[in-house]
C-alpha cells in the first residue's frame, strides 16, 4: 500500500536515497520558526485541520473553489481540510477577542491542504509558519511583522544576498485603479478584483494577453508598467521603510508594485519574500486584511489585521541550495556496551540512570558480540561508549578524542565527553 | 462561524474562561514527550494525516468501519483522516526497511481523527505520542518500550502513586482459549477475535451479558475470572518484569489479565497505563503486533513490532487533577519603554539588538503614555523594563527585585535580570 500522491512521509536521517522527506529537517525548521516568533513575543495558537467549508468560501472568493479537500461528513456537514490558516485565526479571534489585549501577536505552524492538479514536485500539503498581528492600523504593525519575517529567514543563516522582501500596497493600486476609471462607465464590484488578478499574474502572462484583459477594464499595459516602474512609496510604505531602517533591516526590503497577492481579502500593504537569484517560487507572502475579522464574525467584531505565511517546501529547497541545512545523523550520546551478559541487570540500571541524567542512550537489547556492539556504536556516531567492568567500575571510551578511563559506576555521568 | 463539534481550538494562555484548550499546555506536553523519546534514542518520523482508506480496513478489522472521517477525493480515491498511526508506520517501514538498522526505534506526535457519536467531552481528534520498536522479538524490546512509557509519564512529575501499567498477554489468552476449546466443535476464525472482544469489555459489561456471550463460545464467566485472578505471569511477562526491576521500575507495573486491548492486530504482550485512583480512562495503551508489517506490505516484508500510543486529552486531565501543569502566563523577557517618541528609532534598534541576543522583547507599536506602557509591562509579567534615557544610556528596571540601574546602550544585555 502506498501513500497518497502529493503527500509526504517524513523519515529520520540519514534518509534512504529516494523521494522521501526528512523529519529531522522539518523539526529543525519548526524550532527555528518557534524561537524567532517567541523573541518577537508572538504567542503560539492552533485550530482544527478540518473546518466548515463555509469558513473559506465566505472569505476567499471564487479562486479557492475547486482547489479544496472538501467533503460531506457523516453528520451531513460540508467540511474541508484547511487550505490556509487566516480564516481559522479570524474565527478564533472573533470568538474571544475581549480576553486578549490588543495588539494580539500570534503564530502557528499548521499543515495546509490543497487539491491541486498533480504535477511533478507539486504537493497537496505543506506546513506553514503563520504569523499575524491583530488590532493595530498603524504601519508600525506592518513593520513589526515584516521584521519578524526577515529575522525568521536570517535565523537559518540566509542574508540580504539570499533573499529580498518585495513590498507593495493594495491602496496604491486601488488609487491607480480609481483614477484610471474616471469618466468610464460605472464598474461592477468584481472589476477591481479582476484587475488585481491581472496584475498578480503579470509576470507569468504573455504581454498581449495582459494588454487585452486590461483593455477590457479600460487600462493599457503601458500605463500599468509605468506605474510599476515609478515605484514611488506611498506614505504607509515610506513609514514601514523608515521603521525597518531604524532596526538596521533596510537592505532586506524594496518597493515593488508588481507584487499584489492573489487572494481577494487583502486591503493594504502586501509583500512577498523571494530568493535574490530568482531560482524558486515565493518563499513567503502576506499583507493586511483589515475587513476579514468583521466578515468572518458576521459584523460582530471589527479589528484590523495583517499576517504572513511561509511554507516549508520552498524554504527547504532554498536552504539545501545554499548549503544551510545541518547534518542530522548523530543523536546518540552514550552507547552502553554489555561485554558480559551477567552484568546486563546492572547495565540496564546504568542505562536508566544516564537517561534520567538527560543523555540519549543506546544499548543492545539482546546478547551481541562486543565487537559488533562497538561497530554499532560507531555507526551511530556515538560520543561515548560505556562498559561495566564489574558491578563497581565502568570503562568510558570517548570515541571522538579516543580517550579511555575507568571510574566508579556512580561517577559515570561526570566523565562523559 | 463556529468550529466543528468535537474539534479543538488551542489558545495562548491565560485562557478565556470558556471551553477552549491551551496551546501552551499542548506545546509543554509535546516537548516533554520529545525529550524523553530522544533519551531513549527513539527518532522522530511523521506521515500524512490523510491516507488510503484501505490502509486501515486491511488492518483493523470491522471495529474500525463506521468510525472514520473517510470520503472520496476529487481523483476518485477512497481516503480517510488517520484514526491511528500504526498502519502508516508499518507502510513506511515496509517501504524502506533496508535503509534502517534493526531494531528501529521511532516515535511520532500525530493528530488522529475518529468520527464518534458526539457526546459531552468526547472529542473527534486528539494528539498522540506514538512510540514503536520494530525488528526484535525478544521481550527485552517490550521492556524497553514499557520503560519509555513509564519515563514519559514520570517526566511530568507523575509517580508510582499516580499511575500503573497493567501488563497482559494475548499469548496467555490464546492458550486459555485453545485449551477451553478442546473437545468442542471447530471454531470459526472470527470466534477467537470475538472472545477477545468480550474480555476487553468485561469491566464495563453486566456479568450476565458476558456470561451469555462467553457461553456461546463454550466458556463460563467463572473460569474466565479464575484465569484472570490467577495472574500467573507467562515466561515473556516474567522476563519483562525482571528487566524493568533491573532498571528500578518494578513499582510501575503489574500483571493484569483483564487487559487485552480491543484492536484485532495485537499478537503478544499488551498493556495499558491507568491512573491509580481510577478517575480517568486509560492514559496509554499498546502491545505487540508481529504480523502487521507483513500484512501491510502484502507479504513482502516480515518484521516483528510493538508500540504504544498516549493521548493528550486524558494526560492533560490527569496533570490538571494532580496540579502538575505549570503556569504559562509569562513569556516576555524585556519591555522596551519609549518615553520620548524622538527616541523611537534608537528604541527600535535596541529592540532589534535584544531580540538578536535571544530575548523575547515587547514594545509599544505606537505612541502610548509611559505610565500605560509600564502597566502593560506589568500585565505581561515582564522581567525587565528598559528605557532609553537618551541616545547613549538606558535605564533598566528589574520588576521582580525592584532594582534600577542606568548603563550604556551597548551594555544593556549584560545587565538584564
Amino acid at each position: 500500500m502506498e501513500r497518497l500522491p502529493g503527500f509526504r512521509d517524513f523519515y529520520p536521517e540519514p534518509l534512504p536515497h529516494t523521494d522521501v522527506w526528512s523529519a529531522d529537517a522539518r523539526q529543525f525548521i519548526f524550532e527555528k520558526w518557534r524561537t524567532v516568533a517567541r523573541r518577537y513575543n508572538f504567542r503560539e495558537y492552533d485550530g482544527p485541520p478540518l473546518e466548515s467549508l463555509e469558513l473559506f468560501t465566505t472569505k476567499s472568493g471564487e479562486e479557492i473553489a475547486g482547489q479544496l479537500y472538501n467533503f460531506t461528513d457523516k453528520g451531513g456537514r460540508a467540511v474541508t481540510l484547511r487550505p490556509e490558516m487566516t480564516p481559522t485565526l479570524a474565527r478564533m479571534i472573533a470568538a474571544h477577542e475581549r480576553n486578549y489585549k490588543k495588539p494580539v501577536k500570534w503564530f502557528a505552524l499548521p499543515q495546509l491542504f490543497r487539491y491541486e492538479r498533480q504535477q511533478k514536485g507539486r504537493l497537496r500539503e505543506h506546513f506553514q509558519f503563520n504569523a499575524d498581528l491583530i488590532g493595530e492600523t498603524d504601519p508600525a504593525a506592518d513593520a513589526e511583522l515584516i521584521a519578524l519575517l526577515i529575522d525568521a529567514l536570517r535565523a537559518f543563516g540566509l542574508t540580504e544576498k539570499d533573499f529580498i522582501i518585495r513590498l507593495s500596497s493594495r491602496n496604491a493600486w486601488q488609487e491607480f485603479y480609481k483614477s484610471g476609471r474616471d469618466g468610464v462607465s460605472p464598474s461592477q464590484t468584481s472589476d477591481e478584483y479582476n484587475f488585481f488578478q491581472i496584475i498578480d499574474k503579470l509576470e507569468r502572462t504573455p504581454p498581449e494577453e495582459s494588454e487585452t484583459k486590461l483593455a477590457a477594464l479600460g487600462f493599457s499595459l503601458a500605463e500599468v508598467n509605468q506605474f510599476i516602474e515609478s515605484g514611488r512609496p506611498t506614505a504607509e510604505l515610506e513609514s514601514i521603510l523608515q521603521n525597518l531602517a531604524a532596526r538596521g533591516l533596510k537592505d532586506f526590503v524594496k518597493v515593488d508594485y508588481k507584487v499584489i497577492r492573489g487572494l481577494a481579502y487583502y486591503t493594504g500593504v502586501v509583500f512577498e519574500a523571494f530568493d535574490v537569484q530568482g531560482q524558486f517560487r515565493a518563499i513567503a507572502g502576506g499583507g493586511r486584511y483589515d475587513n476579514l475579522v468583521k466578515l468572518i464574525s458576521g459584523g460582530r467584531v471589527d479589528l484590523p489585521a495583517l499576517g504572513f505565511g511561509m511554507g516549508d517546501v520552498v524554504l527547504l529547497e532554498l536552504l539545501k541550495a545554499r548549503g544551510l541545512l545541518p547534518k542530522f545523523d548523530s543523536t546518540t550520546d552514550v552507547f552502553v556496551l554489555i561485554g558480559d551478559e551477567a552484568l546486563r541487570p546492572q547495565s540496564l540500571k546504568l542505562v536508566q540512570d544516564l537517561r534520567a541524567a538527560g543523555y540519549a542512550v543506546e544499548y543492545p537489547l539482546t546478547a551481541v558480540k562486543p565487537d559488533k556492539q562497538f561497530k554499532r556504536a560507531q555507526e551511530l556516531k556515538t560520543a561515548n561508549v560505556v562498559q561495566l567492568e564489574n558491578s563497581d567500575y565502568v570503562r568510558i571510551r570517548d570515541l571522538r578524542v579516543r580517550k579511555e578511563i575507568v571510574v566508579g559506576v556512580a561517577d559515570t555521568a561526570n566523565h562523559l565527553g
